[in-house]
């Protein structure tokens, strides 16, 4: 089984990766991209056979105590057989 | 209508951040999770009305061309009205 975690700034935080990557994509004629936010993004390949309650749990502590900062990030995830 | 553009280093590749994170994960109790890779995660808010066919030729064109490092990196993507 695979996690996929998506991690990113909160919308409140300002994004200057995301701000830099937008006024580039600006600059060379990319004139329909109104917002870029830049975020992490980890697979996690978990042990096999694990139950997916189990998965769900721990993959949710793994996202939340390790990979976020939660002062200026937040995550999402899903699994994947 | 938004871009959700996920860039991974290839299966190929090392990938330093992940195994880093993997062996603190294995540190602090984590003995589920196998491996780790980490990779980058980007959203792109696209004007509105653009048509789905344009965005898709867009997105591709920023993600083969910007977001990605095509030597050491993959990239896949999905559009979300």
């Amino acid at each position: 089984m695979k996690a996929h975690v998506y991690v990113m700034p909160k919308a409140s935080v300002l994004d200057p990766q995301g701000q830099t990557i937008h006024n580039a994509l600006r600059k060379i004629g990319f004139a329909n991209v109104a917002a870029v936010r830049q975020g992490k993004y980890f697979v996690l390949s978990l042990a096999d056979g694990i139950a997916s309650s189990t998965a769900r749990a721990e993959v949710e502590r793994i996202a939340r105590d390790v990979l976020t900062n939660p002062v200026i990030e937040e995550f999402t995830y899903r699994l994947e057989e």
